[in-house]
Order: C-alpha cells, then structure tokens, then sequence
C-alpha cells in the first residue's frame, strides 16, 4: 500500500538532478569564441570570454552548493507531498534563470543591470530554499533522529545570505564591484559550515 | 521472472524526467541577450526579452504540472508495457515542442500563428496524455487499490483542458490576448483541484 | 560481494537514458524561426521549417525504437561487463551523430550527400546495435528463461535493416527520394512484429 | 538509521552521469553546416567541419573512458561523503570545460592556444581523477574485498597521462601535431590495461 500512498523522493530528486545537471552545462555551451579566431585575433577572443569564464565558476560553484544541500536535504526527508513537489519545482525555476544571469554578466559585467539581476536571482534561490526547508521542518518530514535545531541553523543561513544577496543586488546601482565581492562571500559562506552541521546529525 | 516478464515503470519514468528537464532548460537558453548591451542598449534588450520570458514562465508552469501529473499516474502503475511505452513517447513527442511553440510566441506574440499554434501543441498534450490515462485504466495496469473513479475524472479535466486549448487556438484567429487569457485558464484549473483527487486515493 | 564483482546494467541504462533524452532535445532547438517573423514573413519562416519538422519527426521515431529496444534489451540482461559498456558507447556515439543529419537533411534536403550522410549514420546504429545484441546472446548476459531464438530473430532483422540503409544510402545517388521512402521503411519494420517477440519470452 | 546517516553513491553517480551525458551532446551541437549548403558549396562546408568531428571523437572517447573510470571506480564505494561530493564536482568542473576545448580545436586547430587550452582541460581532468581515487583510498571508502594495489596502480596510470597530459601541452607551442599525437596515447593507454585490473577485483 504505502508505495502508492505516500510518494517517495527518489523521482523529485532525480528531476533535480537532472534539471540542474543541464543548467551547468547549457552555461558551458556559452563559453565559446564568437569569430574563428587567427593568430592575431585569438588572445584578444580569448580576453573576451574571461567575464564569461569567471561568471561560469561563480555560477558553477553556487550551483554545486545548491546541489549538495538540495542532496542532503532530501536525503533526510522520509517522503514528498504535492505542496513540496511544488516547492521543489519553485527553486528549479529560480535556478533555471541562472544561466541567463550568469550570460548577462559574462557579455557586459560593468552593467548594474546584470549584477543587480544576477543577485535578485540567487536572491529568489536562497529565498525558495528557505521556503522549501522550513516546510520540511514544519510538516514533519524529516526522519525522527534527525536534529531539527540543525535544520533551523541552516534556515539561518539561508536568511543570512538573502541579506548578503540582497545587500549585493541593492549596491549594483553604487558600483558593480561591490556587489561581485558580495557574491563570493555567500560560496565561502556554505562551503566550510555546512560540514559541521552534517556530522552532528 | 517476473523481473524479466514485465516492464517496470522506473525506466520510462527516468527517461521522461530526462526529457521533461532538457526541454525546461532547453527553452532557458533562448532567454538571452541578442546583441552585447550598452548603457543606452540595455534596456531596450531586455524590454525585447520580456515576452520571451513570459512565455517561458507559463511554458515552464505547463511542463512542471504535466510532469506532476506524469509523475502521480506511473506512481500508481502496476508495471509498463509495449503500448504504453509507445503511448507516453507519443506524450513526449508533443512536449518536445512545446520550446518551438514557446520560442515562436516569444519572438513575435502579435502574431496569430504563434498563439495558434502555441495552442494547437498544448491541446496535442493534453491530448496524449487523456490517451494515456485510458489506456492504464481499460488496461487495469492501476495498483488494485487506486479509485478509477478519481482517474476517469482527471480524465474528464483533461477533455475540459483539450476543450479550452481548442477554443484558445480559434481565439487566435480573432485576437491572441483572448487565447492568451485562456492559456493561464488550464494552469490555474489544475493547480488546485489535483490535491483533492490525490488525497482520495 | 556479488555487488561489487559484477557490474549491473543500471547505471549504462541511465547513461544511454541520459543520452538519448539529449540527443532528441538537441534536434528540438534547431526547430526555431530564423528571423523575426512578421505577418509577411511568417508562413514563409514556417514554410522553411518544414523539412526540418520532418525530419525531426523521422529521427525522434527512429531515436524512440531504438531507445525501446535498448530498454527491451537491457531489461532481459543479467549483468553487463567491460566490453558490453563498449559496445553500448559504440552504439551511443553513432546515435550522437543522428542531430547532425537530421540538422543536414532539414537545412537543405535536396542535397544529395545530406540523405547519404543520414542513412550513413542510421546504418552505423543498426550495425553497432547488431554487435551489442550478438556479443549478449555470445556471452550468455541474457537471463537464463530469455529464449535466445527470439534474439536471434531480431538480429536478423537488424541485419534486415542495414540492407535497408545501405540501399537507401546508395540510393540518395540517384535520387534523394528513393531513399527517404527506404528511411520509413524501417519504422515500420519495427512498429508491429517487436510485440510478437516480446509477448514471447 | 543508516540510511540517513551516511550518504549513497547513487545521487553523485546519477548527477555525474547526467552532467557527462549533457556534455557529449552540448559537443554534437556544435557538428552543424554553418550556412545553408548548395550543391556547389556543400563538400567545402563538409571539410571545415573535418575538424571539429575529430576533435569531437577524441573527445568522445575521453569522456567515454573517463565515465568507465568513474562508474567503475564508485561501483566499488562503500558510501560518500561531503569531501568526496566536492572532489567530484571538481572533476565535474573540468569535464565541463571539455566542449569548450573540443569546439576551439575544432574552429581553428593550427593555433597552438587551441591545443594549449585543450590539453590542460584533460591534464586538469587527469588530476581531478588522482585526487578523487587517493581520498578514495586514503579513506578506506573502497569495499574490504577490493584491492588497494589496484587502485594505487590506477592513480599511478593517472599520473602518467597527467605527464602525457603536461607535455602535449608545452609541445602545443612547438608544433600542434605533437600534441595531437600526445592526445591520441590517453585513450590507446587506458583502452586495454583497465580490463585486467577489472579482472582482478
């Protein structure tokens, strides 16, 4: 009975994957050399992609990032429900625009507009992934010897770097430089803690 | 045997989430800018992408509530066979266009044929998929337990989903804003109802 | 131990799943208007995607049985081994190249080389396919009640098939009509007698 | 409890296999006639594609080996861990950058920077690899009855198509056809020698 009544996570998760899976490489398929580049033009195509290349790690990076706690996430969860899947798809959609963003800053990164919509959407991540944990905690659907405090931690987190992404969109209209720094705080931010949290539960 | 005598429903099930995440991401890609922006350009491009990218949210919206609904239907089959596998690729088929039909709306909106034929792939699919669902349940390939009333219902949303489809592509002849009107019908006519039928079974 | 000793077909069914998925989606994103169409330009924009469209429809039915066959395949397979995964990147490597023709035929299929090119590569699949088939039935890989006769059979009619190509190949030499009628012949081939086969074992 | 307190290969292997799928295919797109073709320019745009389908082949071949190397190498994981998804989405990272290498060898192969570039895509795979298989080791990850030795020979193969790896590289700058020739002694390397190892397990 149970397999049919309650759904497991398993399909949602591989969904995800696979969604995110191709948004890294669609970016990829950015990185390329506009002209057929000669001797004497190479370098100079070559300079062209550096913003293309640095937003690609960027993005790369907070898309692992998103990956492994969307992985440990649901690697905690007992089963979905409809309003989840929902939630889930919510963030897909979000993340879905990075590649967008990270085109716009890799074709003119010295246009606010592109900072400040490349914040507003890992402003939107951050916020769906709020959204997506607290429901998790509040329905109940983490697995009993899981810590919800830690969970709540997290949660934490999450606000604290839709301060820092917000903070970022708002000082693109100040200087673009600005808010570039404010995107790489939020990687370091998640790349060393979250080990942490994961040994205690 | 048994494992070699009938078609399990993991590997179709994996095979539409594959197609279902590439066609998403697949339309994202057409999310960008056509000429490198300037400070006086930018805007003027974006402007440009803004009906691209709505067609890209309702788009996306239909493809995640199809995959909702694809999703719950395998959940609740026994196991898969010749036909059926024929019949969901008959599914998938019409989905794969959905980013042509998206792209066209997005390039030119105005135009009568985009919406017509926006409309004319939409109707295709919810046309596949009232095949499919018949199919399972003629074909009693449902868990035991599952009301095949709740299924013949759906069934019947989809015939009133394929009626509106219908009306919204002979609207376009007449004005494209009354078929656009119609497509944001369906997503909102399937975004609540679905819960209800899924708590019954 | 068994685990780790011997390799399960899963993971090359996903892997092929993966790539298969790609592949059609790919051909999907060639089927876009050229130029911002108007209402002048429309039906002539729509009219140069015809071929396109077609050839399309030809290589996702093409792609869908030779992914149905994979799955059958697959499904009555024991375990895989080092040289099966060769065989099945062998064949994976032929069907990559089907966007390519499918792209040729659509742009221009007047040309003769572009149908050439097509069969070329619809042959190689066949032939890749008869070499996977041959070394499970060789090397024991199918489950023990599978009856090798029908593996045999369907050999036979790859062998089948390849006759089929390679006329239809030499064919578009003479005329590139004559060989698209042979391209359908094979969908055909597939569509009904695969079921016999099936419900046997 | 288990089951959530330590993570399974399966999601790391399933977004692997996702992301090495999506890369191959992102390469198939770029195997497209650039203008439309006529009979009497059709052969000349045949040829300029004559590169980029080698470099597609090469680089076929090398992800193909590298996903054998990955599939077989967490066949044999007891469980992961959180340093152990990084070392992996760092492989990921630099396979990622393979299309790009593969489409700059293809638009213009006389210049030195395309081979540069492109080998020092593989060498950093290589080391990706190296890394990945000591943690592997170092963190007795592997199942007991696996041996180590084999592995460490593995990484010491590794090691060896790094150095291959690092002098194709520096040859780019002396003549590209060295570097080729380099490229070319990978595959053929890892073609054989794997399947005795395999054999040993």
């Amino acid at each position: 009975m149970h397999s049919a009544h309650t759904i497991p996570t398993g399909r949602i998760e591989a969904f995800s994957d696979g969604i995110i899976a191709i948004i890294i490489t669609v970016m990829v398929f950015d990185l390329k050399l506009q002209e057929i580049p000669t001797g004497k033009t190479v370098w100079n195509e070559l300079a062209q992609l550096l913003p293309k290349f640095i937003s690609y790690v960027v993005s790369f990076l907070m898309l692992a990032i998103m990956w492994i706690n969307h992985h440990q996430l649901f690697h905690q969860i007992k089963h979905t429900d409809r309003q989840l899947l929902w939630l889930s798809i919510h963030l897909l959609f979000w993340m879905s625009l990075i590649p967008f963003g990270t085109n716009f800053v890799g074709v003119n990164y010295k246009l606010y507009q592109a900072s400040f919509f490349y914040g507003v959407i890992f402003l939107m991540c951050a916020w769906s992934f709020t959204l997506l944990r607290e429901y998790v905690i509040r329905k109940d659907l983490l697995y009993e010897h899981i810590s919800k405090q830690a969970h709540w931690r997290i949660r934490n987190k999450n606000r604290l770097a839709m301060a820092i992404y917000g903070t970022a969109v708002v000082l693109s209209l100040v200087s673009v430089y600005f808010s570039f720094a404010l995107f790489l705080v939020v990687p370091g931010m998640y790349f060393i803690p979250e080990r942490i949290i994961h040994n205690k539960n």
